[in-house]
């Protein structure tokens, strides 16, 4: 019988990196941190249940990267560098095969960031992945949802929609051709967390939010901590190939609604549209304005000519939508 | 329908403390947090997971209260002063009541040692609890496993074995006087984590762990963590009154390896006892000495004639258990 304490040791231990700002790891108590002078640490935690986040059965490399991947969104987010993260596991069996691919996916997404696994735990259960992550920000500059201003431009990176257009295929409610659906499963399945273009945003972009729920959903957390109102040009919405051919209506509604992004979306003055699009090169990532702030509270959303639009659609809600 | 935000708001969100070293809590991508010069961050994570770590249709203000109980004793098995935590919830269904004790049990706990709720996840899906707690502790001053050296003593706090002993009453393994399991049920459902008495070993203590899986077990960790040995005198091990009366055996192998004791074992020189006893006193922590560090490897049981014994306990094992 294989003990959790074997299981821990052969699947999650690592030595510390050169330079890790961890003095001890997995295998204590705690573990310890040394935060760097004048940073703030940001904090971010992630459960992802199977059934509801994750298709029983998923493929286990894939949800290790995925685990992490909406976790770290969060610190991108906000502007911060990844340092470490903790992990929580509940597991129904031990399965080597299962382990040895959950642990790969999750580590190779971690290695890309220097974000180092420092503790956390595992239990017998269903499947359950808690995932708690620390990233460093200079004091005062994190990316927050208060501070959006009247007259600011909305941005959006990446296209948006692609994880929904995936799960519609998914779920038959569609057809994709195999080389659309490889490419908006991969959206679905390994996002890429925007860490590049958030740490880059620092000092430009007065507030930002990581689109997890569908924009329209995300970007109304903004508005409401900040007190102010948007219009957003539905039909500036940047979605990808496959989601471009699908009709209006669709398209309109898995880039406002869909959810699963993980892209980001932010709020910049007017007067540094060069320094965002700077920004986006510097970290190689596309970035589309799609609105403005208003000080009149309310979302309003408009076509293409700027005609009002009358959609019927909400944000995901994991209570809600059951 | 109430939705998830709308319940988060509900349940979990309260004003930030005066003084707290968290700048932003929940309803941002992040919490920040401010650490304090010269500190470091000791960080924990625990999950519970229904059916395995409590029984179905538990009392909620318990299991609120343990839920964060266990993450404390972490902190405080390694010197740290509780600063905040996050807690990612799974819910199977939105029940008002049960969410209205289970934050009241929570907080309560969290409002004793000023350590502050920043962040977390809701969901839905089987019941599960992770919660990650941060604390903070002056560089170099943690109490660590790795630090145990030959000739030092071996310390627990409070008594041990009462948990089991309320276990062994619900499960009908044994019977108790109403008194008696009204007390070993509240050490099984609400332990006090040894945090005032972790704090005031800093600088005395060379090592500590919290008992959550039987003293044999976690007193391993550290023989193993150390690369040292122990004698272990078991008829000095602290027990309870109503542990006292059952049988030698039964009370022995309850306080070896009973688990969900969240007491202190650690180890200090020899010549420093008196400052432990002052520890001790100064965080109103009873404290018994039950053995020694030696240079040999393993662990050595003996009775209180010093004469070994052979008992064939383990330490308890969340997979190995099933």
């Amino acid at each position: 019988m294989v003990s959790e304490f074997d299981l821990i040791a052969r699947y999650f231990t690592r030595p510390l990196r050169a330079n890790s700002p961890t003095s001890l790891g997995i295998g204590d108590d705690c573990a310890l941190l040394t935060p760097s002078p004048g940073m703030q640490l940001a904090i971010s935690c992630d459960m992802l249940v199977e059934g509801r986040h994750f298709f029983p059965g998923a493929d286990a490399a894939r949800l290790g990267h995925k685990s992490l991947a909406v976790n770290l969104s969060d610190l991108g987010a906000m502007g911060a560098k990844p340092v470490a993260f903790t992990l929580a596991l509940s597991l129904p069996q031990v399965q080597p095969d299962w382990l040895a691919a959950f642990s790969e996916g999750l580590f190779s997404l971690a290695d890309e960031h220097a974000c180092e696994l420092i503790g956390g735990d595992t239990t017998k259960g269903p499947l359950n992945i808690c995932i708690t992550v620390f990233g460093e920000v200079p004091a005062a500059l994190a990316l927050r949802r208060d501070a959006a201003k009247a007259g600011d431009d909305i941005w959006v990176s990446g296209t948006l929609g692609d994880a929904r257009l995936a799960l519609a295929a998914c779920n038959k409610e569609l057809v994709l051709d195999s080389a659309e659906f490889t490419a908006a499963s991969l959206r679905l399945d390994q996002p890429a967390p925007r860490v590049a273009l958030g740490n880059a945003l620092r000092g430009i972009a007065h507030a930002a939010i990581d689109v997890s729920d569908g924009l329209i959903g995300d970007l109304g957390h903004i508005l409401k901590r900040s007190g102010v109102g948007a219009v957003l040009n539905v039909d500036a919405l940047p979605v990808g190939t496959a989601l471009s051919k699908q009709t209006q209506d669709l398209r309109r509604r898995f880039a406002l609604a869909g959810g699963d992004d993980y892209e980001l979306c932010f709020i910049a003055p007017a007067a540094r549209r060069m320094d965002v699009e700077a920004a986006a090169q510097k970290s190689c990532t596309q970035v589309t304005r799609v609105g403005s702030i208003t000080g009149q509270t309310g979302m309003k959303l408009v076509d293409a000519a700027g005609q009002p639009l009358e959609l019927s659609v909400s944000s995901f809600d994991h209570f809600a939508a059951s």
